[in-house]
């Protein structure tokens, strides 16, 4: 199924705090095995092994982050690692990954995608990509994959379902009609029922050229920042003035040549801890671990467990709690309340950064 | 103060497990600064300062926790560790000590005392140390110190005073009329109400030769075992066959020339994780820390806290809970269940002791 000239570019840029004390500064969510025995990254590369050969599979990253990238993916070649002086959001990483690969093959066709998503089963996924490669092929779309609602989640953005424009790989695929902010638990309601919206995974495909066009179009400033740029600090200039913005701001809601296959597997951006619930199995007494640690339940319930490889967590008569060991740091905090976790990490920035 | 003459017996073999996973088997609760910021054995031999010079300070300990006993007190005079191959509770330790300070001085006065319990102010337990000197001079008495109760507690042994005796160095002694095991709650009130009863404390006065006496009276077997031993691996013979027993069963019910001088000062066993809530201090939120680490709490009351040096601990939205960091091994379980933690040592026991 893989084809010569299909590229993915791994997202691994992102330095969310939503995880923390498991993420750090140095380790964020994409570098551990939050969900699976693999950090997330290897996960995501494993995925889309038979679809997209390796020498073909960049990783974009900072890089402070690239030796613990190299270390999670070492089958992934070194001229493969795209280092972003820092984080400008997904625009200019986009951009950047373009350019590159317009180099190695100006006629090539990318899949675009975050390196920390949980996705299953992989031979859907990757039929649903292959259809998505077909549509980006066949009449210069940027294409999206959007997922098909199971339940009205208000976390997640959403892609409005516009005409039916086909069929590609037994897959239907429509216009986009719009990109539609998080909405409140209303009108999430309203888009479950409507089966015209479907949720925005942040997973693209399209010719390089197409991408290309469409930020020169779109998104002058990055595109005009980032082209030709041939050393390094080059880029640092460059990415010093360049605007930080999502691909899906500069580019998808202004485009008007965007297609979406609505897919059906099950797709989680695991988002934060209690998301862990979601995508890891549950023992007996409704406790999810995580992270590669023992866990000692005693009469616990229903806790969202995470701990180092070689650590223990012992709980006793605890309920509906995060619990999260790593290094020396502990977060212990109720399922409903993790969000809180960010207040602690400003809290953190502010007293004692070192602890980030 | 100091007297030429006396010793300090510092009894720290103990291999407690109910501050798991802070307290390991080469780590006890008297290695561990669960109150302040020194080790409990630290702060032990240092409040005897004044009292009795360090040359007389003598520790015996395990030969599994020594290294470990050296670190925390470098002060101690290397001859001054005296080893058991194994505990065999406390009596065997006080006859071995009482052998070992014979040889050096057989007309010496010892304060034999736990290296693990929090006492407050020194000024007044060393005072009232002075007294039972005194006491035990004066009519080689065995001599005991009976802490009076401040609340009917279940969880402590009890000493009931008999006939006044008289006053030594502004202390009232008095005979003592028996030992009590722990009591259920109505007789604990009762005790408190009578002001007969005081906590016993494990913390001895005597003559060498009245303890040594005593042993030969009523805890032959184990003053026969112990007796003229000059090499190690005698040693670890006697302690094969040794009797396991605790001073107060083995000598103290049963001699009849034993004194009390009821003393007023706090003293703590610290026997448990909630215990720490007695002998530190609070937060404004009830919290309670020690251990050395940090400690975050976002709407966290009435928490206790252990974690190690240089550690972190968060608490969001949580209460009454007993949160403990130690190396990789977390605990997290409510107050009131502290005692469970047993439970949880006895599945690792099984399961995997090398956590332990």
């Amino acid at each position: 199924m893989a084809h010569e000239s299909l590229y993915a570019v791994v997202m691994a840029g992102g330095a969310g705090t939503r995880f923390w004390p498991a993420s750090r500064r140095a380790r964020p969510k994409q570098l551990l095995p939050i969900t699976g025995e693999q950090p997330m990254i290897t996960q995501t590369i494993e995925r889309l092994e038979g679809l997209v050969d390796l020498e073909r599979v960049l990783v974009v990253t900072s890089e402070e982050l690239a030796p613990a990238i190299r270390e999670a993916v070492p089958q992934l070649l070194p001229e493969n690692l795209i280092l972003e002086p820092f984080g400008r959001n997904t625009a200019p990483c986009i951009a950047l990954a373009a350019f590159e690969i317009e180099r190695r093959d100006p006629n090539s066709v990318q899949i675009v995608l975050p390196a920390d998503h949980v996705i299953s089963p992989t031979d859907r996924f990757l039929s649903a990509l292959d259809a998505a490669v077909h549509e980006a092929r066949a009449g210069g779309r940027l294409v999206t994959l959007g997922v098909r609602p199971t339940h009205p989640a208000t976390g997640y953005g959403y892609i409005r379902g516009g005409e039916k424009r086909g069929v590609q790989a037994g897959w239907e695929v429509r216009e986009v009609s719009s990109f539609v902010e998080k909405p409140d638990a209303a009108r999430a309601k309203e888009f479950l029922e409507s089966g015209d919206y479907f949720w925005n995974a942040g997973i693209f495909v399209w010719e390089t050229r197409t991408i290309l066009a469409a930020l020169r179009a779109h998104a002058t400033g990055i595109y005009d920042a980032l082209a030709g740029i041939d050393e390094p600090a080059e880029l640092v200039r460059a990415y010093e003035r360049v605007e930080s913005s999502p691909i899906d701001v500069a580019v998808m809601e202004r485009a008007t040549n965007v297609s979406v296959v609505p897919v059906d597997f099950e797709w989680n951006d695991v988002g934060s801890w209690p998301s862990l619930a979601d995508v890891t199995p549950a023992d007996s007494s409704g406790n999810h671990q995580s992270g590669g640690g023992r866990l000692i339940a005693r009469d616990a319930r229903d806790c969202i467990v995470y701990g180092d490889e070689g650590s223990l967590i012992a709980l006793v008569g605890v309920e509906d709690l995060v619990v999260v060991q790593s290094g020396n740091s502990v977060l212990v905090c109720p399922r409903e309340r993790a969000q809180e976790v960010k207040a602690i990490v400003s809290q953190l920035e502010n007293e004692a950064p070192d602890l980030l």
